[in-house]
């Protein structure tokens, strides 16, 4: 994996730094994120639209994976935008210094204070996602003096699932306007009668740690046949087209991610292809990655503490996390590598189960892992946690969310501070 | 279900208030609690050890159900004593001036910082669940010149999953020394050699939303036999016997639980049977119940958003919060009963999913609910949501946690204050 190496301690180094001084510095659990490795996926899908698509597009990086004010001043830096979900994502990108316009802003019920919020901080696009969100939304830019520029959410029907996609799924979903229906042409047209909307594209989003090329071509084709429909019928031609995220990472040697800017080299042809036949200029692209520029630059950091042998049936290794700071295992079943940090010129010794510290049988991280002789104190590294792991943390059991530290050659500096035991009951009264 | 009512606007009724009044003046999503039911379900526990069991015994509520400061005042006024899983729960019971000594503390992994923090405070009963743990807590009970009340959480393998139990089960647990395996004697042993730990007992937890009196029954039976034993091998007749939780509660037509005190009947029969027939002093005895005191007595409140038809798929109701307040269902496959709570005079019309707002396909609270016709602005009621819900929620999508309400006599009253958005990012640098 990327960034990672040991030194003459046999410790592991994350991002140039040993992380059993993380550990000693800032405390465990500890989610450790590779600063570079952010930058460089940033820049690889930045420079894959510029290489492959002549600069005619924006990365929005899709800040749900991983949301703090440290992510979007990186994001800022490297000349990307975002997705925000919700006005917490908005407000910490605006503390952040992060230019509103730059943002795509989603979800399938805002409500009206969070669009008057949207319109008020200027946000660059609005995904749209129901026709009374385009009513309710024309009628308060009309109130507020404003003309925000819209996208509609559309549902192609293709539906990755990792390896494999469904060609007429994706209707049944909570979000946006299936094309095959005519709810997406119908969006177009009332889209397009609002004075105080600006439409100026489409969106979609075909499903989440995909592997493959091909649907996201096939999705792109599906599209951009829709902007030519819309073309025709309506006499407008759409400038924008948001091909939304779902980009594979690797979790442990099942997962086989293909290099991201293969996505684009791909998509772009097809794009360029298809508007060739259509004799239709081709759109600006917006492109959504979020898990696959944090989910390989994050590692979690445990200390383990108490070892239970259970003759004959199992072993348990306990951390002091689970749960609370990563729900994955049991609510996706999601698996992960482990590796004993501060020994890591031991060899593989014997299969365990490392448990959470949550008073819940199911608080289970891992079964089945194979790790070196361990003991309390020892140090225990989980890679691939920078996505979807600090973002869906909960106090649950009135554990304290773990520190956040951003790595950059080796200097580590907090990017959010660790909850205290104040901040828990903070707004109990 | 108890403490629902319609009133003559049509308005839904929890604990004597206007739900809708609720809503209007705490916003939604909101928790409201009745604080009533919570009080009489505290009480009928007590008393049922009262009437039952001569008094000998003390009720610990399961704070990990519910925790804020004014769950631990409620539980102090009510005269019980309450179960804590970590550091942050024992906190916040102190700061709501409950007395530590009344609590009975859990954890499979506890840090030595959480052991010097239990000592420090006075915590009446530690729960030890592995050796190095009765090792740690013993030396440092010495250095810090205390002498604390420890029980020793067992595995009497018996396993119960709500309507049966596997009398062999169990044992494959992150939790505890199995009886059958030998380990607990030789805790018992263990324990009894430490110079500054004072074993009072055993304590053991058979699992969740149990409807069965028979599992409680079997499990004391194993439990007091235990204790036989142990007087036999050690001279040593340990006085408590803690018995867990686990009893169930009404989710939804499908859950059919026995009334509370019918549990304590039951066993305080058995273990009066038992104690004779081994000619031993009968143990006083803790019960650990947690969901069964709040669930029920809960609610959460939803304003309706954008409601999406597909015409002979599904028809998808979008309410303002969502797996982020409730992680039950996507975590659980959990089932709730649901309520137009401000137009409870209508007929059921159709079935409808009703979807969560985070930026997640499977964010769905419940799929194929009976609904009268509804629609934007209506106030729908999700019912039995008062354990493991605000005590599970998070901030995925930076969405902010709801306001917990507590409602006694129809007069409402804020325990925990909505999250803001200066909150979310509060520990953000």
């Amino acid at each position: 994996m990327n960034g990672i190496a040991v030194n003459e301690k046999n410790h592991l180094v994350f991002a140039g730094a040993d992380v059993t001084e993380l550990a000693k510095e800032f405390g465990t659990p500890l989610y450790v994120m590779d600063e570079g490795r952010i930058r460089e996926n940033m820049r690889l899908y930045r420079r894959s639209i510029e290489k492959f698509y002549g600069g005619k597009g924006l990365v929005c990086y899709a800040s749900k994976a991983f949301s703090c004010k440290e992510i979007y001043r990186i994001a800022k830096e490297e000349g990307i935008g975002a997705d925000a979900v919700s006005a917490g994502e908005l407000y910490t990108a605006i503390q952040a210094g992060f230019d509103p316009v730059n943002i795509c802003y989603h979800g399938n019920n805002k409500t009206d204070r969070e669009l008057a919020y949207l319109l008020e901080s200027g946000v660059g696009r609005i995904v749209a996602d129901a026709y009374d969100e385009l009513d309710r939304l024309d009628e308060l830019a009309g109130k507020m003096g404003k003309k925000p520029g819209i996208l509609l959410r559309l549902c192609p029907g293709v539906e990755a699932h990792t390896h494999e996609f469904i060609r007429t799924g994706g209707i049944d979903s909570k979000f946006g306007f299936a094309i095959e229906l005519g709810d997406a042409m119908k969006a177009v047209r009332l889209a397009l009668s609002k004075p105080n909307l600006q439409l100026r594209g489409i969106h979609c989003h075909i499903g989440s740690q995909i592997f493959d090329s091909d649907p996201f071509e096939h999705t792109a084709e599906i599209m951009l046949h829709f902007l030519d429909e819309v073309r025709k019928e309506t006499g407008v031609l759409l400038p924008e087209l948001n091909l939304g995220g779902g980009f594979g990472i690797r979790y442990t040697e099942e997962d086989t991610p293909k290099p991201y800017d293969g996505y684009m080299e791909q998509v772009s042809r097809k794009v360029g292809q298809v508007c060739a036949e259509l004799e239709m200029e081709q759109p600006f692209i917006l492109l959504e990655p979020g898990r696959s520029i944090v989910g390989e630059a994050g590692i979690t950091l445990y200390e383990i503490g108490s070892i239970k042998e259970i003759p004959g049936i199992r072993t348990y290794v306990a951390v002091d996390g689970g749960m609370t700071d990563n729900i994955r295992p049991v609510l996706y079943g999601a698996k992960y590598d482990f590796l004993l940090a501060n020994k890591m010129n031991l060899p593989p010794a014997r299969k365990v189960t490392v448990a959470g510290r949550c008073c819940e049988s199911g608080d289970v991280l891992g079964k089945d892992i194979l790790l070196p002789e361990c003991g309390r104190g020892d140090l225990l590294a989980v890679l691939s946690t920078g996505a979807y792991h600090y973002s869906m943390a909960s106090n649950y059991n009135r554990v304290p969310r773990p520190a956040v530290v951003m790595v950059r050659d080796g200097q580590a500096r907090l990017a959010v501070r660790r909850e205290s035991l104040e901040d828990l009951a903070r707004n109990d009264i």
